[in-house]
């Protein structure tokens, strides 16, 4: 018998208050006990790196239980089973799991999806092919429902959702406006992912330029940031728009109670009332029996070159928090992702 | 040929500034015309009052144009026709017609609904089996979709609109929590009209009886109000919570500007991510092709007595300015209509 592996794990060692900081983290090392009856030991290769994580930091009632202080930080993982004493699983499998920020987990084997490396890069399991791309094709299909000729609008255009909901609604006939941090995102989602306009939201007119890029209304806004891009959006919306909330990173560093400003409230919600507004809010779990659907349709799109997709991967899992971080501020070029192993 | 009759209608004078006034109403008389070939001359028996009629008085964008000033107010009817020249209808005949604050109206007949007074009394054309109760239906079909044992809130709950809410709610299994102002209207919806709760906003403690009468949280709230009923509801919302709003008659009144306090807006869209919840604006209108079945399903109600409906009935067309004004003040109890023939 080989010697234990030691784990590496980052846990949440304090909740932030407002903006996380590297404090917040931990990394801790331990062995690996032995497997029991019907267990795999798995060896993480990639970890996501997701906006979501921000509200697991939080005790806040939320749709999902927070990671406890001192607990390992939640993330969806592929990894490599390194031994198995469970029949499905033989060592060598690659897997999608949801182990954490972590590089080695024993897993029972009820939480993990074989990966085919032959059909896609098996980091697609955690981006276009994996939970963002399916919270974008989730939102649209129950939500946003994006008609020919509509106009939809989306923010974080380069990232892992919003680069999927651009081009998704492209493929449905919408004219779509992304909304990126900076020329390069900007340049990237019109040339290479074929967005119809691109809009830097640094931009000091940025509300005039988002007016005059939908000059017949928003119809569909995918809402993933709230902050002053809702603000831009909101008086374009028209008549029966739909808004898919799935994400609010401007909001998740704020304090919950009380915030400055006079109250937009009552505005939007005679908004809703005249222009018989939906704003439905959604995590894509509750659409988990459309999954197989989505498997099949997103990777048809991507093999034929329809849905494109730009990972940002950063090496070393003791990078994590750090990357993290940046994520928060816009600062990744692409679904945020860390080699863990190589 | 008779003399000609001559009309009295209500016209808008002056768009109001904040909460309407009687100076902003004007009555005029007018002789009516000679029917041209194909139209009716209608005789208004009863004149509905609703809610909505306030968003008409301002020129705001909105889901139906304004009133202009020195315009009749709208409002929808039930008419007598007094002459024909139209093949489809006879003298005598009782219609639903849409042809607002006056006595009589000339119409080509499109507009038109005909009525059997032997089916129901003619007024529910404006309540129950009108407009009122169809929002009612259409907004629970489409939007709130109580289930049995879910808990089911709504406002102005001895109104047209919240009383058939309610009644509806119940018919589907749904637990029924009903908002009044004064004990009068609580007991009506309680003992009248089957509620399982009552509770009155004017309470001081109006907020704690709400949580107290909600064990298990708030599944649907019909939002017709606003106000400092929302405020007390919002804490309330369960996961996956639907909310369709189909008036907001605490805010009719208000500057569409800034309001005064912390801006609530952050708080409601991280709960709208955080609870899944769905805020829907509509009006009935936009699901018309549900009338059929609205008709059949609540003339059978009705019929049963599990549809109940209580009638607040104004004499004359001259009052329906001052009527107009109590009932944005809730000052009505029941379905406010006017008398305008005898």
């Amino acid at each position: 018998m080989t010697g234990q592996p030691v784990a590496t794990r980052i846990v949440l060692a304090s909740r932030p208050s407002g903006k996380p900081v590297a404090a917040n983290f931990r990394l801790e090392r331990e062995t690996v006990r032995d497997l029991a009856e019907g267990e795999v030991l798995l060896e993480t290769l990639y970890l996501s790196l997701d906006p979501y994580m921000r509200g697991r930091m939080d005790d806040a009632k939320s749709y999902a239980k927070p990671v406890d202080i001192g607990g390992v930080m939640e993330g969806g993982t592929v990894a490599r089973v390194s031994r198995s004493s469970n029949a499905a699983f033989k060592a060598g499998d690659i897997v999608l799991s949801h182990s954490g920020w972590q590089s080695h987990a024993i897993s029972d084997g009820g939480d993990l999806r074989k990966l085919d490396p032959q059909i896609a890069p098996i980091t697609t399991a955690l981006g276009t092919l994996g939970m963002p791309g399916f919270t974008a094709y989730a939102g649209l299909r129950n939500i946003g429902k994006p008609k020919a000729g509509e106009t939809l609008v989306v923010a974080a255009a380069s990232g892992a959702v919003g680069s999927a909901v651009g081009q998704m609604a492209k493929i449905y006939g919408a004219r779509v406006v992304g909304i990126a941090g900076g020329p390069e995102k900007c340049d990237y989602i019109r040339q290479a992912l074929g967005f119809d306009v691109a809009i830097d939201h640094y931009a000091s007119d940025f509300p005039a330029q988002l007016a005059a890029a939908c000059p017949k209304g928003i119809d569909v806004y995918f809402e993933n940031v709230g902050g002053h891009v809702w603000s831009a959006v909101f008086p374009l919306l028209n008549d029966f728009a739909r808004i898919p909330v799935c994400g609010l990173i401007a909001h998740y560093n704020e304090a919950s109670s009380v915030s400055s400003g006079h109250d937009r409230l009552p505005a939007v919600m005679r908004a809703i009332l005249r222009k018989s507004l939906t704003i439905r809010g959604f995590i894509q779990r509750e659409f988990a029996e459309q999954r197989p659907d989505f498997y099949q349709q997103a990777g048809a799109w991507i093999s034929e070159g329809r849905l494109k997709y730009k990972e940002d991967v950063v090496d070393g899992l003791e990078n994590a928090p750090e990357a993290f971080l940046g994520l928060l501020e816009g600062k990744n070029f692409g679904k945020l992702i860390v080699r863990v192993a190589p």
